[in-house]
Order: structure tokens, then sequence, then C-alpha cells
């Protein structure tokens, strides 16, 4: 094509026999395109339509002189007609034409600014420039996460990264649990095991410890975690909690140190979220002043119980009190289930669960009691007691109340699990995003492959599941915290709260690393990068320590009924002030400025993000109530009502934990000394907060609290966070400070 | 309590003592309240106010004897305050203060109408009365779904449920694979295998049935399913597809009977979804006409390859072609790897991927070449060849493009995969709504125990699950009668709908499952209940077979290209125009009275249904390249530009395939001759359309073509078609007819 004129359609002849997408289909386009244009002789249009006849492909070393012409004019053009008119050595006619080349490209589906890229290096594009960049000491964001706790945190893990402590990967369920056991026996023996206990049995009478160090053991195996909870938490606290100091002489120091191994056996096969049912009967036999313990059918034997399967010698058994036939509600015994050696005792008859989908280093079982007599000290008997007479005593009249009561005192399980469940969320960010800062993958042409943690959704898809893994770090310490200090009045406000934060935060987790498995994509599916034992572990968490979907109705009710108290009787005028009543903009909250108000400062204000979380909570709140009053004032049983609106019971309790978690962010941060670390965890706040507004921009949209524009700029503002936080997200990650071998992760060494 | 007017508080005392929520705070309230009734002597406050002492609480028979009193007035009382009155026998100082008592209530947080039930039997709640009644036949619904393929179908089912079918439980991992491995060779020796090859070499050549096989045996061991599909679909279609007569003759018989078992050896440790990037190399060697394969790095070894780790003779080992040291782009060669006594061949290294989060019947594993001599009949030359003189030669110059071509022609895979999701998503579905059918928990007062399934949040959680699945089904055919009726021009369009269906069914699949396993419970996390084997075996559906989030963004890019052509110069009215162009309601479509309608008729027309998405769907594909162009247009490169526009890329993917899954499910019901299945089918794609636009309903509001009354009705209009369907859903799930020994949970049995 020495033709000067012809020349210019070489850029467009080299991209047809090159590019990856267009098909046959445009090569007739391209032909016909020639044959139309006038300006054109026809020995010219011959010759041009001849070099694209799919019959007769140019030869390879044919488009290599192509591309070579071309990139010799390219460096000084914008667009592919550009090249056109350099490769014509600016031809009149060809300028001439500028639409109708203009308008080829387009039929051809080439974006010409796109095209000419494949001329053009672009291996400084800036995506391929950004890059990890700490903004703060690790070290101190480490010791901000892990405050008064860091002395025990550290112990737990100088005990971890041990030798003895190296990952068991064996298939075999027998093997696994007998590891596990045996690490248990060691953490015991290091006194971590009876942390929370009294001293006068040995233990360290250290709460937050023992949630410190549940919270770091889930660095770990979970198994582990499970196996020791089940152990000191569910049965040992049980014990505490339930009984009365006979109990705790007898059994907490042998239970502390493991010389006990127990169960805790209150769920049943037809009784796991309605607890209220449970059908395994204690009878009290005045004659020799015992219980017995029976369960009445298959179906309300005790199933999926810890220790059970293999190692417990003890359970607390959950049952329902028979005094001469009368039922006297659902009271806690210590049952005996097996002899030192092992063996079960007359009456006991254990089942295994089997293989799960994961934490099969604990032995769940199944338990099942044929009259099995016990002696009448045996009753935990701290709320409720029988004389020898046979008398029922309580200071607990109500026998739901007495039961829920109980189940109060050992909340504590829902401050263990989430934490637990936090941990695993921030072993498997730590995996997935040192993983996406190494791995390459595609690249600018002619550039070299860019880390996966630079592309966008990428970073969409783990960013602000970091920032609410930090988020949700603060809420869990207040948590903790609140309970440890709690008294009698706040208890149904903690409960409220334990539940809620237990559900959330085991769901994050469950998202968390869903996500972490997808986002290191084959390598995430191979057991030895730990994902894989990391999501069917913590899996269960959304069911066991109660159903998360269950909790969360609990968590509304809770709610409801504290807004009864308050706004009872209110109007609607009522109603308006209390959404209103925190909000400082309290008129202006719903102008047009406001809800069209995109500017940054205003969607980074702590102010307005925390404002739009307690609105949300209150109006989802209010008009719940509302709703439940009308369905009920319309004559609906409120059984059916609350069915109902149980979509939006949950919203209700969604929208108060959402508020709580962003609160005890922002409270948290102000605290922080060290400037940068200050304004790194701000960062993560603001991402948290406006991912949450995004989740939920559906309802403030209908809700008229923010228009269009603004949820779109609040759009705009997360992808902005996102790109900002990837330069610290691997220091983020590494602030966690997860041993190297309890991460374990075969792609990161 | 003999005195009638301290009589009326009788109702608020039971509760105070016998509710599960109030504490002892409302003791103190309801003392001061009594306190401060000047109606009430100084006695009578005294006498009233000892009985809600907390020392001193009324003893079980007093709670029971005023249970008593107030369950033979209640009957004709709508309020707590009624109650009240009848037990005072209507004392008229009572009945003045009827609001004191209310206020009280309110105090307290009693529900006044809520609490009343506490007296009354709701034994015959709406709720607890709703219950499973076909509202069809089920065998018809089959046939509907199974189409021309019944036949086939139904003969695989037949030997997937003969005796030596029976689940593999062992956790060992050599037991497993050897299992799966014996499985395959039954089906081979069934001519099931083969089914899509040419007759001449023992095939079926029927592409509709091997389809239908690979669905139905997805129904029982995924890794069974990934273990066929690697042989007869990877290996034996890539031999069939890439190679020519003499390779189709040399081996595909051999393949078709699992004599010669092979592998797919594309995916490199450094190169999974940029396969472009592949490192291996196929250098020609001039003298003995031979090309060595090599591998120049660790990192550049092909990984998770399939059949690799124990039984793979053979493999197509995709490769850079370099002759005389100039590279020509990425080729198919076919490689031995194995004697056949399993020894591996020289130069040839293989490792094991070992254990993995599922498929651990499938034995992946890595595969290295050291100089590796292959004799030259050995490229798989359909698409490129190499004279004996060392000349390439090829029908499509660009390598890229060559290669992407060869892609295309194994497109079939990521038809087959899924729908071997859906299949998997179906079993999930079944184990799930059958038990949520026969589970029972909790219950209106004095009612029995009501089926989950019953809870709207369990109907949420399930229903609209249960209609994408059927929604897919109906893409999924549609998109496989397109694959088997293909043209060459059709192929973009044919790869953009596979990419796009087998992410988003896969998507489908992974969060129908995570559904399921929840709404199992704890009875989902053990193995015996196959949601574990079925989760983690489709985990990775998702990333294999090209990653979700990569396709997604190719499919984006092709409807961009496809939008370019032709609309590539359009002005503003082009674009509203063309956003418009199908809607029958062109004008009137974004005016208030369309933007706020909310009957029931309206929201359940298919016709403003498919509308709704067609313009989700031109909205965010014209709104994408108007964003890329102004991009691009500002400076940016286009690289950087894509970058920036990822996640509306997604967007734009997501609305195309939703709009496609929605028109060809209606399309499919148009055609359904029995009425009531048709009617069913309908609700379902109402359900499916619906909570669709309820999902993106942020987006929808933001846009304006919705307002909030109407995406408020659509959420009211879910919960009641979710709420109809429940009493279909058992049959629903039925009607997917999968064996009892291949959905193997025990729960069901």
């Amino acid at each position: 094509m020495k033709n000067l004129k012809t020349n210019a359609f070489l850029p467009l002849f080299y991209l047809v026999w090159s590019d990856d997408l267009l098909t046959q289909k445009e090569l007739l386009t391209l032909q016909e395109f020639i044959r139309s244009q006038v300006w054109l002789s026809e020995e010219e249009k011959q010759s041009l339509v001849s070099g694209i006849e799919i019959a007769t492909p140019p030869s390879r070393k044919q488009i290599a002189d192509w591309k070579k012409e071309i990139e010799e004019v390219v460096s000084g053009a914008d667009s592919l007609f550009d090249i056109s008119l350099a490769l014509s050595k600016n031809d009149e006619t060809v300028k001439e034409h500028k639409t109708a080349f203009e308008q080829l490209e387009n039929d051809l589906g080439i974006l010409g600014e796109e095209a000419i890229g494949v001329f053009k290096s672009k291996a400084d594009t800036f995506t391929s420039k950004h890059k990890t960049s700490s903004g703060f000491d690790v070290s101190k964001l480490t010791a901000i996460l892990d405050g008064e706790q860091a002395p025990i945190i550290n112990r737990v893990k100088s005990i971890l990264i041990r030798p003895e402590f190296a990952y068991e990967n064996s298939t075999d369920i027998g093997v696994y649990r007998s590891k596990v056991y045996e690490w248990c026996k060691i953490l015991a023996s290091e006194n971590l095991g009876n942390m929370a206990y009294p001293k006068a049995y040995g233990g360290g009478e250290n709460m937050a410890d023992y949630f410190a160090i549940m919270e770091t053991l889930s660095y770990h195996d979970l198994s582990l975690v499970i196996k020791f909870g089940v152990q000191f938490g569910l049965w040992g606290m049980s014990v505490q909690s339930l009984g009365t100091e006979k109990h705790h002489k007898k059994y907490l120091e042998d239970i502390g140190s493991l010389k006990l191994p127990g169960c805790f056996a209150m769920t049943e096969t037809h009784h796991g979220s309605n607890v209220k049912g449970l059908e395994t009967t204690a009878t009290y036999n005045y004659q020799d002043q015992t219980f017995v313990i029976h369960t009445p059918h298959e179906n309300a034997q005790k199933e999926y119980i810890g220790n059970a399967a293999l190692h417990g010698q003890m359970a607390t058994v959950f049952a329902r009190l028979i005094i001469d036939e009368k039922d006297y509600g659902i009271n806690a015994f210590v049952v005996p289930l097996r002899d030192a050696k092992g063996k079960a005792l007359k009456g006991v008859t254990i089942g295994d669960c089997g293989q799960k989908m994961g934490l099969n280093g604990v032995d769940n079982g199944t338990i099942r009691f044929d009259q099995v007599i016990i002696p009448k000290e045996n009753m935990l008997d701290r709320f409720a007691s029988v004389s020898n007479e046979g008398a029922f005593e309580s200071p607990i009249p109500s026998d739901n109340r007495r039961f829920f009561t109980m189940l109060g005192t050992l909340v504590g399980g829902r401050i263990g699990i989430p934490r637990s469940a936090l941990a695993a969320a921030r072993s498997g960010l730590s995996i997935a995003i040192i993983y996406g800062d190494q791995r390459r993958q595609f690249g600018p042409e002619g550039g070299s492959e860019v880390p996966v943690l630079n592309y966008r959704i990428h970073q969409r898809r783990l960013m602000p599941l970091l920032a609410k893994t930090y988020a949700f770090h603060f809420a869990l310490q207040y948590l903790t915290g609140r309970f440890i200090a709690r008294n009698e009045d706040e208890m149904q406000e903690i409960e409220a709260l334990a539940a809620g934060l237990k559900s959330s935060a085991t769901w994050h987790t469950r998202d968390t690393l869903q996500e972490c498995r997808e986002a290191c994509g084959g390598k995430g599916y191979l057991s030895e990068n730990r994902i894989d034992a990391l999501k069917n572990d913590t899996e269960i968490y959304t069911t066991f320590e109660g159903d998360n979907t269950v909790l969360m109705q609990l968590v509304a009710k809770n709610r409801l009924a504290e807004f009864r108290k308050s706004f009872g009787h209110m109007d609607a005028m009522g109603l308006i002030s209390y959404v209103y009543e925190n909000a400082r903009t309290v008129v202006s909250e719903k102008n047009p400025i406001v809800t069209r108000k995109t500017d940054d400062a205003h969607l980074l204000d702590d102010q307005f993000l925390l404002q739009s979380f307690q609105y949300r909570e209150k109006t989802t709140l209010a008009s719940a109530a509302k709703r439940l009053k009308k369905l009920i004032d319309s004559g609906l049983d409120a059984y059916d009502a609350f069915n109902v609106a149980q979509h939006q019971m949950i919203d209700v309790a969604q929208a108060y934990i959402d508020r709580v978690v962003l609160e005890q962010f922002q409270l948290a941060i102000r605290s922080v000394g060290d400037q940068k670390c200050r304004s790194t965890l701000s960062k993560l706040s603001h991402l948290y907060a406006l991912s949450q507004i995004e989740k939920n921009k559906g309802w403030y949209l209908e809700d008229g609290y923010m228009e269009a524009v603004k949820t779109k700029a609040i759009r705009k503002m997360v992808n902005q966070l996102c790109w900002e936080i990837r330069e610290d997200a691997v220091p983020l990650v590494e602030a966690f400070a997860i041993p190297e071998s309890c991460l374990g992760a075969e792609i990161l060494t």
C-alpha cells in the first residue's frame, strides 16, 4: 500500500485482522465501506478489498509490518483517524472524509480512543502504579486493637506458635479429635481454661482475659476454640452461673484443669431455637431424694452436644422438672455420662454426629437418657430448688422467666462467638488482601501485569469488609465492657446487644470468608490455603448459640418493648420528634438542601453519618411499632401480626446494630492518640458508614431522607475510599498481628 | 384480692410475675402507680403493693389462680383493661380510670392487645393453618422441565439409583477418587461419555443429550460430574474441536470409552484468568519435526488440572508455539503424560493439589514439562499448523484472535457448568423446602408448633430462590438451544450469553445453598444431610471455567461493542429513544401515573415486568458507554477508564442477563399447555421478576423509573407471592424429580 490515500485504511486493516473481538462480519462491513467511497478509484477499491478477503488473509509478516508503520506515527495521535491521516501524510481528501471514517469505526464497534492504545505503551497507567504504602505505624495500631488485653493476647500467641500446635491435616476424624483434645489439655495446663473462674478454685477471675483468649485462639484451629469453649465456657460457666457453692467446690477446679471434661446439653432434636419446648424430664423422687432424668422419645434426645461423642464425663442437662406430675419448667442438672475410662454409664446412650461441614475436631454427639437416677444435690439450684419434702422453691415464679434468667447468665457465649468469628474474618482478610497485593493478572497493553488489588471490583469486594471488620472490633469491645460491668437493670439491653452483635458479626464473617475465597480464585479452594477450614468451621456460627434469624427477632422485640415504654401513647407529632430527637438539624434534615447535599466534607462528616444511622434506626422502629399496632387493631392475632411484619422486625434489629457499631467505632477513634492511626481508622469508619448507607440506599430513597443525587455521590465516595484504603490494606491486616504459623496459608509463604 | 376494685390489677400482676420480658424495674413502676392512685385507700394500696414485693413473690399456686380467674372473663375482652373491668365487676371507679390504666400498660411496655393473647387459645391462627396443597400435577410439570430430553434423563436416573452408585462417605481421598473413577467407567460403558462425539467414533452425535446427562449426573456426586466433564468434555471435546480427522481417528473412541483418560491443561499457576499470558512453550524442532514442550519456570506449571494427579495418560496442553525463536501465540498440543501403568513419562513431573474444599473425588494436579518431545502430528491443527518446513499457517493471523476462536469452540463447558450448578441448587432447595415443611418450631400461645416454612422470613429466604431456580432453568435451555443451532455469526453473542449465565447461575447456586444450609439449621451442618457436599463442591463453580467477575466484564465489553455498533454516534435524543424503543408506553413510562402505579394487575403484568428489566438493561448500558467515553475523552487511558467504571460494567452484564432470564421464562410459560402448570409457573415468574426489581430498587428509585410508593407496593407483593407459593413449594421441588437416593439427606428419611 504505497498509495498515500489508501494508507489511511491501514489502522482499520490492522485492527480487523488482529483484534480479539471483531468477527468476520466486520470484514464485510469494511469491504462495503470501501466500495461506497466515491473518492477512491475502482483500482484502489479493488486493491483494498482484496486485502480483507477471508480466503486470503495477510501474512503474519504483513500484519507485523502494518503495526510497525503505525507505531512510527502514533505518538502524536489522539484518535484512530489521526493515525490514518498521518499515514496518508495529511492527504486532503482523507482529511475531508473524517466523519465517514469515524462512522466506520462505530460500525465496526471500535472505540477509537481505546483502540489506539493497542499501539501505545501504557505501562504507566495510574491503575498499574497504585500500590501498598503504609500511612501509619503498624505496631501502634496493633496496640490500639489489643488494648489492655495485650499481655494475655501475646501470651496466647506465644503458645500457639509452639511446634506442638502445628495444624493437624489428617482427614481422619479420630486423629483430628485427639489432637484437638491434646491441645485443650496444654491450654488448661497453662491456666487459660479457668481464666474466668473464681481464684478460690484455681481460676484467674478475669473475664476480660478469658474473652481475649477465646479470640486469640481463633487465629488457630477453630475446632480448638469450640472444644475449649464447650469445656470451659458452656460446661464450666453453667456450673458456675447456675449452680451454688457446693457445685463450685465439687467441680470447678477439675473442670478448669480439664480433669473433668463435660458437656452443655440443652438442644434436642425437635427443639433447637424454641428451647422453651424441651422435653427431657427430671422427675423428683421423694423416696430416695433423687431425680430421674429421662428422654421421653427419640426426638427429645440431646443433639449436637460438643464433647459428648468421645470425651465428656458429665453434662449440664436442661430438663423439665416434674414433681408430683406437675411441670415446673426447665431447670439444669449435672448428670454423669461416662466413667473415667470413657464407658457410658447405665441408661445413657451416646451417639456420634459424625462428619460435619467443619469443626470436625469437636466430638459432637447425641445423648439419650433412660431413667437415669441422679442425687438431689445435682440440681443446679441457684435459681430454683426442691426442698427435701419435694416443695419447689424459686425467687422467680414464672417458669419461662426463670429459664430466660438462667439463659441470661450464659450470655457470655454470645460474646465469645462473635469475637471468635471476627478473628476468623481477620484471618481470611489477611490471606486475601496480602495475596491480592501479590497476585498479578492482566494489565495495560504493553505494560506488565497489575496486582489484582488494584482493580476497582477487587477493592469493592474486600475494602468494605475490611472496614466493617475494624468497626465490629470496637463494637465487640464495647459489648464485652458492658457485659463485664453489668448490673441487673441492664441485662435485657445487654442480652439484646449480644444477640444482635452475635448475629451480624457471624453473618459478616460468613460474607467475608465467602468473598475471600472467591477473591483468591483457585488458590482459595485448596485446603492448604486455610480459607476452606476458616469458612467451613465458622459456617455454623450463624446457627449455634442461637439461630441468627431468631436472635434478630428477639432483638427487635426488645427494641419494641423499649419503644413502647417510652412512646406507647405517642401521637404523630410525638413520633416525628422522636425520630429527630438526636438530630442537630432537626428542621432542615429532610429539606431539599440536605437531602441533596453531596460535598465531600458533608459526606465524610461523622455527625451526618451517625445521624443517618440514627434516623434509620428510629424510623424503622417507629414504623414497625405502628405497623404491628395497626395489624393487631385490625383484628389480627399478635402471633400472626408478628409473622406478617417479620421482615420489618429484622430491619429494626439490623438498623439498631448498625447504629451501635458506627457509634462505638466513632467513639473509639476519638480516643486514639496517634494521629496517623486515628486518621486511618477514621477513613475506615467513613467507608463502613457509607457502604452501609449504600447498601440501604433503597430505604433512604424510599423514605426521602436522601435524593438520588446524594446516593449517587455516596457510591462515588465509596469507590474513592476503597481506592485510597487499598494503599493501606496490607498494613491494616498486618496490624491484626496474626502469627504466620496460625495464618498457615501456603500462598503467602 | 376479694376487693372488687383491686381486682382490676390482677391482669397486670399476672403479667409482671409471669412475663418473660419484664424486669424487676417494672415492679417498681407498678408499685409507684398504685401508690399514686387517689381512689385507692391506704389499706388497699398497702395490700396491693405487698403483692408485688421482690422479696415475697406470690406462690406458684397464687399465679395459677390469677390466671384461672382471668381466663374466666377473657372471652369477651378486647383489651387488657376490658379484663380489669370485668374482674372488678364493672366497678365505676375503675371505669373512670381507664386512661390511667392504659398509660400504665405503656409504662410497663405491655402491648395490651398482644398480652391478652396469653389468656386466649390461638391454636387457629392463620399462620399455623397455612400448609402444603398442590395446585398442579407434579408429573406434568416434570415433563415440561425435562422436555425432549426426558428419555435420556430417565435413563441416567435409572443408572444412578443402582446400588453401585451408593455415595462414598470415606474421608480418605484415595478411596473416594477410586470410587469416582469406577463410576465414570460405568457411565462410559453405558455410552454416556461419548454422547456428543461423532457416530463414526462410537458416539451418539447428540449434544443436547450430553448436556442433559451432565445436568442429571449433578443430582449425584459432583466429583463424578466434574471428573466426567474433564474426561469427555474438556479432554475429548478439545481433541474434537481443536484437532482434525487424524486426531479424531486416533483418540476419540478411546477417550469415549475411557480407555484413554486425559486432561485439559490450560491454567498455569501465574495465569488463570489472563490465559493470554500462558508461558509454557512448544518449540518447533526442524531436525526431527517435533515440538519440545517446556515449563520455563515453576509458576508456569499447569495447575488445578483435573485427572492429572492420578489417572490422566495424556493431556491437551496449551502452550506458546515458538518457531525460530518467534512466538506464534498459544496453540494446543496432545502430550502423553503417563504410560498405561500410570508411571509419569520422562520429563513430566506431576504434583497433587491435595485436599480441597470440595470435589475431593477429582484428582486435580500440577504438571511440569522438562523439554518433553512430542511428534509434529500432536499439534491440534484445526486453526493453525506448522508445515514440514517450519512455516506457520493459519486462517486467523492474529494470535489472540485465533486463541479466542479456539476457546470459543470450547464454550460448551460454560453451558455444562451452570446447568450442573442449577441441578445442585435444586437438590439443596428440595432438602431445605421439604425439611422446612416438616420441621416445626414455635407457635401461637396454646397452639402446637408451626412448620418453619410458614414463617414469612423463612419464605423470604427460600421462595425467591426457588423462583429464580425455575427461571434459570428456561434460560439455560434457551442457551443450550442457541448453542446447538449456532452459526458463525452468532458466536460472540452466544459466548457472552454463556459467560453471563455461567456467572449468574453459579452465583445463584452459591447463594441458594448458603441459604439452604442456614434454613436447615444444625441439620444443615451435618454431612449426612448432603448440603455440605453440595455447597463445598459447587463453591469452585464461580471460579473455574472462567472467574465470574472476569466473565461478567467480558459480557459487558461485548454489550458495549454491540451498543457502539448500533449507536456510536448517538446524540442525547437518540439515546433516549434507544432506551425506550421497546417500551409500549414510550411517552408515559416515566410520568407520575406510571412511576406511582401500584395496583395488583399492573405489578403482575408480564409486559410491565419485562419492560422494567429492559429499561434497566438499556439505561445501564447507555450510561456505561457514555461514562467510558467521557473518561477517555477527558484524557484517561482506556485501561484506566475501564478500571474506574468496573463497577458499572458488572451492572451492565447483570442487567442484560436478568432481562434474558425473565424474557425466556415468560416465553417458555406461554407455550405451556397445561393451565395449572402455566399458572403456577407464571406466579413463579412474577416472584422472580419482582424480587429482582426489589433487589435493584435503589437503582429504580435513583433513576426515577419508580417512586417510593411503587417500590413499597412491590415489597408487599413479593411477601404476598412468597406466602402463596409456599403452598406449592413442596410440589414444586418434587417436580425436579430428583431420585431419593441421590438427594440422600438423612433428615428426609
